[in-house]
């Protein structure tokens, strides 16, 4: 089994160095190899994906991403920039289903803004499509506007689109994935504006009934964000397009208050995927040692489930980062008083004790 | 000057009946005049914005709208939804600006789900474009896809849109909105992503010039919808499209945790306005007598403000809402232990009577 591993910017190298010292203790005889990816991509190579990377990318069985961006390559072109990386990564390797659990541990239910109540105990899992939709629908640009009031001056443009295959494999992945835990999925849509949903609601109803023990209920965007606020705890698994994904899944993982410890995987339809916390690369804190690096082992851990099929050993290192939870260790972002502050390097080594 | 009362379906009837009760002791001379809109409108008039209630809407001064959606309207073709009354309206009569407070009250703290110490004081105020974008951008519709690896399948295809102009008007209304307030202001986009909103940055950037007064910032939608979990009370004024500002304007007013509280407004270039609560129709408590009538009397008092030059009596209407909530007087979506319960008639009585 071939790993790649993309460490990336900011933070990005200090917490996969972390996971990867968990990888090597497990006693797996796993392949790991490192190609930068991001800002450190285009330093490199001049491109936020260079030709090397994006093949062992593709070679590998999995891929383990840090984070990119950092402030330096803020003012370059778009298609030169770190995140376009990560874009480029989906389209290039199909990595249509984005998994992002949203999980409170109950050790840390103070860290959220959200009063206890309503969020101890949260465990949501938000499944986003990842290659559709109007992040690469075409056309897209600047054009000169055709017709109405403002005829004649430039308009900026996208299409949003999905075609009903797109739709089906994703509503698939969560159907299943309901089944695996408490059987309910909401599909999240704006079927009352948007043609694109509107056709995204049918084709789920329809696959709905492959799943008969899956209860389905379907919500409005705007709904969604609301009801994620006043009771999160209501939602099981919940599916939904590219852009709306995009934003509901970060909503969902800020009312941990501690996204610094919730993993993430991009899968495509054989379940090779891409695993990388759902938290950015944190160029104000890069270098100083103090990140949390839980978030890229749970990635791993992940990773060993969804792509490397050793279920056993991300059982394995999901207890461990709880064990070190139990112990009272703390990274500063998650740091209370009663807890013990400790630092990248002190919380990865932690967790290897721990297994 | 004339007012169209508008007032729907569900509980809009109840609680519209308050804010018109509210007006009418305010001694001026207003002339008011009813048409049903909405599932009513269908009712009436086989269409949810029939031609009459479009006609009087076009002829007033300002327009006061309920609420519109009911279930037995629910599996109407889309074109004669309750909802489509909304979008007519916004478009016919060129309501581009939206305006969408989301303030906490300090005695109502409690009843969000947040913790006090993140949104005590809360006070945000979030402006949409309301006539552009994703909503009414064409082509739309289902189509044979024409390309990719779903070539030849159904698709549905939706159009995000925005010109020049209507960039800039909308920002013109956010910077002048700003400069009235904490002289700060947070256009929110997916630059990294979209064409339409690389474009809306550039436009809002170069709208910046004119008011050099008001500090500018740019925040992607993603970001956007955590830090109003994270850190709400870092906003003043939010700008953004028509799609984000549907998700985001949702998930600001539940921060408030008493979206029963919050009004709208939707104005056209002019400041002539439609005038709505934030919240729905909510037609499992209509007829009840226990719907929250304040944001329809808050609506009422943003339409004198905006629409009918009566920023003084604007003024009383909102000291009077803060009067009874200081006596205590609480409908039941706000209604906590020590407080006295009451209904809408006398919530709306009570507003009445402070005034
Ligand atoms: C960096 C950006 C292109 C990306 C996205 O919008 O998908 C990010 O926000 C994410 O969610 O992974
Ligand atoms: C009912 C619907 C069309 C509308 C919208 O999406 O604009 C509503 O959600 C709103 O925010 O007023």
């Amino acid at each position: 089994m071939k790993i790649a591993i993309l460490p990336g910017d900011g933070i990005g190298p200090e917490i996969i160095a972390q996971a990867v010292k968990v990888l090597n203790v497990l006693g797996e005889s796993f392949e790991l190899e490192s190609a930068p990816v991001g800002g450190a991509g285009y330093a490199a190579h001049g491109h936020p994906l260079p030709e090397g990377t994006l093949a062992l990318a593709k070679a590998a069985d999995a891929v383990l991403f840090g984070a990119v961006g950092d402030y330096q390559y803020d003012n370059l072109e778009r298609q030169f920039r770190p995140e376009q990386a990560i874009l480029g990564l989906r389209k290039n390797l199909g990595l249509f289903a984005n998994l992002r659990p949203a999980i409170l541990y109950p050790e840390l239910a103070g860290a959220s803004t959200l009063k206890p109540e309503v969020v101890s105990g949260l465990d949501i899992l938000i499944i986003r499509e990842l290659t559709g939709d109007i992040y690469f629908g075409q056309p897209r640009g600047v054009r000169e506007c055709p017709d109405g009031p403002f005829k004649g001056q430039r308009e900026g443009f996208d299409t949003m689109r999905y075609a009903e295959g797109e739709i089906r494999r994703i509503a698939h992945v969560a159907f299943q994935a309901a089944q695996k835990r408490d059987k309910r999925l909401t599909s999240v849509d704006k079927a009352n504006v948007l043609e694109t949903f509107q056709f995204w609601k049918d084709i789920v109803t329809d696959v709905h009934k492959e799943y008969p023990d899956v209860a389905l209920d379907h919500m409005y965007v705007d709904n969604a964000a609301m009801q994620l606020v006043r009771a999160p705890k209501k939602f099981d698994v919940m599916v939904t397009g590219n852009m709306f994904g995009d934003i509901l899944s970060d909503a969902a993982a800020m009312l941990t208050g501690s996204i610094g410890m919730l993993p993430s995987a991009s899968l495509d339809a054989n379940n090779k995927g891409l695993y990388e916390p759902s938290h950015g690369s944190a160029p104000d804190i890069a270098g100083k040692g103090i990140a949390n690096p839980l978030a890229t082992i749970l990635s791993a851990a992940m990773m060993l489930r969804y792509s490397l099929n050793r279920a056993e050993q991300a059982d394995r290192v999901e207890t461990a980062v709880k064990k070190v939870l139990a112990q009272g260790l703390r990274t500063a972002d998650i740091h209370e008083a009663g807890t013990t502050l400790v630092g990248t390097e002190a919380m990865g080594d932690a967790v290897v004790k721990a297994l």
